[in-house]
């Protein structure tokens, strides 16, 4: 019982894992298209009172379990990949 | 116009960032309730091979724009928080 319990929750865990790499891409193709607007308008790609304000987010919006630290950890780790991927996107456009 | 449309790009983007909190946070509990399972059976908390085996399966579900290594490193990131959560939990169980 215990190990139909076990491949049950693995199997909700694995659901939640797809979901989560499809809204963090999501969320890496909208900061694609938020690079693409401050490049055309000349404005720096990173803006560190946004990323106070998302982690302020963060913690307004958090129920738990993790940690808010926890969680603004994981989200430096998803802007730190966000803005490689536009400084990508900005190389790119200068080499066409 | 530039400007109207950088705000309706970030109003997307903490918008995915709320489903984000959410998400991983549901995540978290479906791996305490892993913990709790493991722990009644005797079984180690940290599985490299069922691990593996989540990092496999980011890589055929990826579409981008993030590369595979990008995601696989914030799913390490995310295992690593739950592990420690696993183990806040256990220990909290033997005070009890």
């Amino acid at each position: 019982m215990g190990n139909e319990q076990l491949e049950e929750l693995r199997g909700q865990l694995d659901k939640v894992n797809d979901q989560l790499v499809e809204l963090i891409n999501e969320r890496a193709k909208i900061a694609q298209e938020i690079g693409r607007v401050k490049s055309a308008q000349g404005l720096n790609r990173f803006d560190p009172v946004r990323e106070r304000k998302m982690l302020d987010s963060i913690e307004a919006n958090n129920e738990g379990p993790f940690e808010t630290s926890t969680l603004q950890h994981i989200f430096k780790e998803i802007f730190k990949a966000s803005l490689e991927l536009q400084e990508d996107d900005h190389r790119k456009a200068l080499l066409v």
